[in-house]
């Protein structure tokens, strides 16, 4: 009887899968894009892909929007309502500091394809979001436990990377002799970088915890 | 039947409508001080303002408190719970940034009538403040859906005039040639300004959640 | 009937008591260890310090996860599932700010035993912590409002004891003439310091908030 239930109201329900996945898609664009952006020397060419960066924030931005929206129409929804809203806001948050991470490299002039830091970071982001997405799409079918698992491994690992690469980072930043405002600039960008892992790291722990209450 | 179900829990409801007006109301009010403050080139007399910003800030902690017990104690709310929780947070939070933005001023020994930027922010501060407020109002009869889309889109446009005005902000201080230690506090002022209209944006965007669920 | 009900979930039901218990109980030890930390001189036994309380903040991590895991396993829990979900945040979040602050202290070199606001500021956390524990201890029996009233009202005091602290260092610090990347890490830590008790705060309210509904 239940089952019949919630068969009924399975065609509706469709709808969060699809967005949650667009989203996903759209961050590993994203990241894509910032480590494109971070192995580019021309500037002008760097403001190309910025604006490229912007749209696809844009668009992001639309379909967390879009989430809320459905929430709030939707009684029933595939699996908690708190989670649905944690794991739209944790992929909104990517999608942000990627964003503002490549749009700070031109505004303060930086000069990533000279620093490894940063060109590290944003490898380590394009993994952890790559296994955020794969995660996201084993959610429409919850049954391979085994393989969401190995993502938020995934994540966690390329998270603990980030979070290293920033260590170093810093440490070098205040042990060279780069003016404060350099030092400002430059910190603010590595905080952004490791923000954007930090943020990955929140989208495994919803998935995960979805798995253990469903699967 | 629901209907009348509704209304015998009404009376009870409406106290979150009035809690959610008073403390817009006191919003307007600190912002209304946010741009005396900033104008007023007397630091003795900016300390009175303060003190005053003060005391509106901690009545609007009161109303957050209270909002919460109710929240708290009524099972039945005019909209969905998690939708009032978000609400409360972002109005208590915009209170909370203007009152630190104002009370930096002083701390910080910066003098606000020189820097044309921390003027424009004030001023973008209380055009989205005055929009909250009215969207807020709007809240008791949701048939005026019209009227609050207006609000939600005068407090982004605000939002997106802060954003432009702190990064011209940010250039600009970076580009001068201020010590360190000037650049961190001013730096330090901007962003607190900037977080006021993000707040802003977030209460908008839970007031239109309302409408599109119960308009 | 409903009392029997209710006593039918308890068992299943009191994990959370438990956990909670557990989780401010290594609250206390981490607030201990740094009290200890900021009065050692000596660089090595310092990062001894340190790997005690990372292992801490790692146990409170696997806590704060077994309570979110249980959160989605039982739909009876013995308060809000919201409330929930903000106490475990919450301490969760001063866990992670004792460790990040004792972390920082090394990784930037900071000589503790010299800088006074930063043992002020290690009791008031301390006094703060303790105060935690004592009102989770009391939810199990929520019969002794005035003990936890006590409680909360103690966190408010610490929390207010060491805004002032942080304010007196902050000003203190830019009327040195220490050199901006030592200006940058000792604004940091104060930050971090800070950033403790205003999540004891946080925890607080929730226990506050808890004891209006139920009590």
């Amino acid at each position: 009887m239940a089952n019949k239930l919630i068969q009924f109201f399975l065609p509706k329900d469709r709808v969060f899968y699809t967005l949650f996945e667009n989203a996903s898609e759209n961050l590993v664009k994203l990241s894509k894009l910032l480590v494109t952006l971070v192995n580019e020397p021309d500037f002008g060419k760097r403001n190309v892909l910025i604006k490229e960066m912007e749209d696809l924030e844009h668009a992001n931005d639309e379909l967390t929007h879009q989430i809320f929206l459905e929430l709030g129409k939707n009684f029933i929804t595939p699996f908690d309502r708190e989670d649905i809203h944690s794991l739209a806001s944790a992929l909104d948050d990517i999608a942000d500091y990627i964003y503002a991470s490549g749009k700070k490299i031109n505004f303060y002039r930086i000069e990533p394809t000279s620093d490894q830091g940063i060109q590290k970071s944003a490898n380590a982001i394009n993994e952890a979001v790559i296994a955020v997405k794969e995660a996201v799409e084993q959610l429409r079918n919850l049954k391979n436990t085994q393989k969401i698992i190995e993502c938020v491994i995934k994540i966690n690992s390329a998270e603990n990377t980030a979070d290293d690469i920033f260590d170093m980072c810093i440490e070098k930043l205040f042990d060279s002799d780069v003016d404060a405002k350099e030092l400002i600039k430059m910190r603010e960008l590595y905080q952004f970088l490791e923000n954007v892992t930090d943020k990955c790291e929140d989208a495994g722990n919803v998935i995960e915890s979805i798995v253990v209450k469903y699967a």
